[in-house]
Order: structure tokens, then sequence, then C-alpha cells
């Protein structure tokens, strides 16, 4: 393995944790020209790694965070979006359960946490357009493939479910209307269970059907010709 | 403008064609190590332009095509996708009319021309992965919001709009299905007439409504919350 990076390409991370709210990782830059500032885990790529790999190994060194698994989103290059010289950066995102993980920040990241969205102010280079477009990706795919197996409980309320959608939409949905929607999918199980040890009125449990969720993940389509 | 290359990034294009029939076009390497192979169009990124400028500017030397538009599908960069030095790659495609487009060779390009897809043999690097996910991307896009207005005479019968979507998918579909998913979609506007000077029975015309075509072309959801 060589350990050579490639001069002018970069990987950055957008990491979405849910944990009965959605938020952003972001790490504190610890050296170099953004010393000080709020970013995307983002690094170099070495010639002997795959993207993939890169964006793993990146991660993994700022954040702690290991076998997430990363999409990419696309290649970010307009001539100025990196100061001093030409860099073109891929782009990856996640959406995943945020205690699931131990941060524990290293390599060039001084520290690193959860954000609200409302909270992030202003990022480096051209990340806040790389987050805009990773939000725009997660709302797609939170509209064309079931999301919750592993956000969520093995047990949920249908509440429970409204505020993951609510959140990876980042908007709010009209209650019985998404009961309604969601319900007619046959993808929730009614487990004949309310929940227990709450001070409202206990509200009842569902789960997947796990063969409607993966058949749902495949066959994303609108338009079911 | 400086013409001066990144060493390690390439474009590479992959332009499919409508014209009754889904074709991928090719161009013939006039020169360099795959000499005399039919491949898709690419080349290098200078560092004074934009990955969509590359895209354009290279697509046009090589093959005359001018004011496509390109969407990015994603980078590739598996370690050895390139003979000889690490070299990662972004690709772009397109879905356009064929017969908008005079073809004119160019640059490093020899030969160009359209192909069916059985017709494409053995590509070089990894062009063969990346024209497979453009056809994956493509039939995403035609099941998530519509498609034909630039590629469809203004007005056509429901089995030539039948027979672009056969294209873009490259599956055989159900005749009567089809016609009542599409017709159920109010996309379609019946012009009252009827084809005229054909052999067969002759069909009925039928428009795009565009408010309809556009309100669809924007929310392209199957969970409609």
């Amino acid at each position: 393995m060589s350990d050579k990076i490639m001069e002018d390409l970069s990987i950055d991370c957008v990491i979405f944790g849910f944990d009965g709210e959605l938020k952003v990782l972001l790490v504190k830059h610890g050296e170099g020209i953004s010393k000080g500032k709020w970013a995307l885990p983002g690094g170099w790529i070495t010639y002997d790694e795959s993207l993939d790999e890169a964006a793993n190994r990146v991660l993994f060194l700022l954040t702690g965070m290991d076998s997430v698994f990363l999409e990419q989103l696309r290649a970010f290059g307009a001539v100025n979006r990196f100061p001093d010289k030409r860099v073109i950066t891929v782009a990856y995102y996640s959406l995943i359960k945020a205690s699931d993980y131990e941060l524990m920040p290293g390599f060039t990241a001084s520290e690193v946490r959860w954000f609200s969205p409302s909270e992030i102010g202003e990022l480096p280079y051209d990340h806040r357009e790389i987050l805009d477009y990773a939000f725009s990706q997660l709302r797609k795919k939170v509209r064309q493939e079931p999301i919750g197996f592993n956000l969520l409980p093995e047990k949920f309320t249908l509440l429970q479910l409204q505020t993951l959608y609510e959140s990876a939409l980042q908007i709010k949905l009209d209650k019985p209307n998404f009961r309604r929607k969601i319900l007619g999918m046959n993808l929730l199980v009614d487990c004949g269970e309310k929940q227990d040890n709450v001070s409202h009125r206990a509200a009842k449990l569902y789960r997947f059907d796990e063969e409607v969720y993966n058949s749902l993940k495949e066959d994303k389509f609108v338009l079911d010709l």
C-alpha cells in the first residue's frame, strides 16, 4: 500500500444521524487552512484505494465511525471551490442511527459532534452546497423506498415513524394522512401490544413486515409499468 | 484560460439517442493506448473548467454535439480501472433525440456513430460498468418522471410512446396495461385526429399536457406524503 495522496481529489462525507430527530455530523478541523472551523468530515484519496475505500477510511480516521454504509452522491468540481489549488471532491452520504456509534475525533479533527440542521452555521469550501444536495437526495430516497429498519426500535409507534419521516423530509406531515398512506402500504404489522410506562395515552406498537419492506426497497417506482 | 489538464481525472459521457429505438453513441479512438477501439466519448479535465464544462467541451470536440443537457451520473474510481496510472473518471449521461444532432468526429476520435445496445462489443477500461450504470439510472428516471417531450413528434400514437418506454427500460411492456396506466396519469391529451398515410389501421394521435408533464417532472414520488 502506498499512502501517497492524489493532490487534486478529495472525499467529503455527509452523515445523517437519527435519534428521535435528525442530526448532521461535523468535525472541527485541528490543523490546516480551515483550522478551528466545523466542516463535513473529509480528506484526501490515496493512489492505492478505491473511492469507496477512501470514504470509509477518512470517516473512520476523523470520527471513529467504522463500517458505515456510505453511498456516493456525486463529484463536486467548481473551479474555485477550494482555495489555492484545484480540488475536485467526491461526496458520500449515509443515514444511520446516531446511538449505534461512538464518536472519537482523530487525525486532522480536534472535535466531532452531531449538529441539528438549524445549528449549522457557515461551512467552509462548498460544504453547504454538498450538504444541501445530500438533503435533497435524502428526501428523494425517503419518497422512493421505505426507511426505518435500522433507525427505529424493533417495535415502534406510528408517531415515532412519522417523526422519522418528518426529520428526513424536513417538513411537518398531516397525521391522519400519513397514517392512512403508511398503513395502506401493508408495510407495518400490528404487534397487538401497546406502549407501557408512558404518561400519555399508550399508543399501539407496530413492526415492519420484513418481506414487504425488502420488496418495496427493490421496486422503488412511481410509474409501476 | 489554461489548457493544462488534470492528470488523474477524466470525463466519460453516455449519450442515449432515441429515433424509434434506443441507441448509444460511441467514438473510435484515433490515437493513444486504445487506438482503433470503440468507446464512450471521454477526455481530460483542464484546471480552468468545471466538471460540467469539461463534459460539454469533451463531447463537442469528439462528436460535434453541442448544447447537450448532460447530467452527472457519479465518479468511478476503482484502483485499476485505467492502465498505467491512476485515473478517476466522472461520468455524465443524456437522453436525446438522435436526429436533432449532426455527428462530426474530431479531436482524438476518428469516427463517431450510434450503436444499438446489442451491437456493442467489448469496451475499454470500465466503460461497460459505466454504460450499465447509465442504463440503470435511465430506467430509474423513466419510472419516476415523464419522458418524451423532446423525443417524440408533437403528435404521437400510444404505440410510439410505448416503444419509447420499452427502449428506455429495455423490456417488453403489456399493451393494454401500459395504455391504462399512461392514460390514467392525465398526462396525454387526445388531439381528436388520427394518423394519415399509414398502411395499417390509423391510430389516434395524442400530445402531452405540458402543465401535467411539468408538474409530474417535479414531484417524482412513489410515496406521495
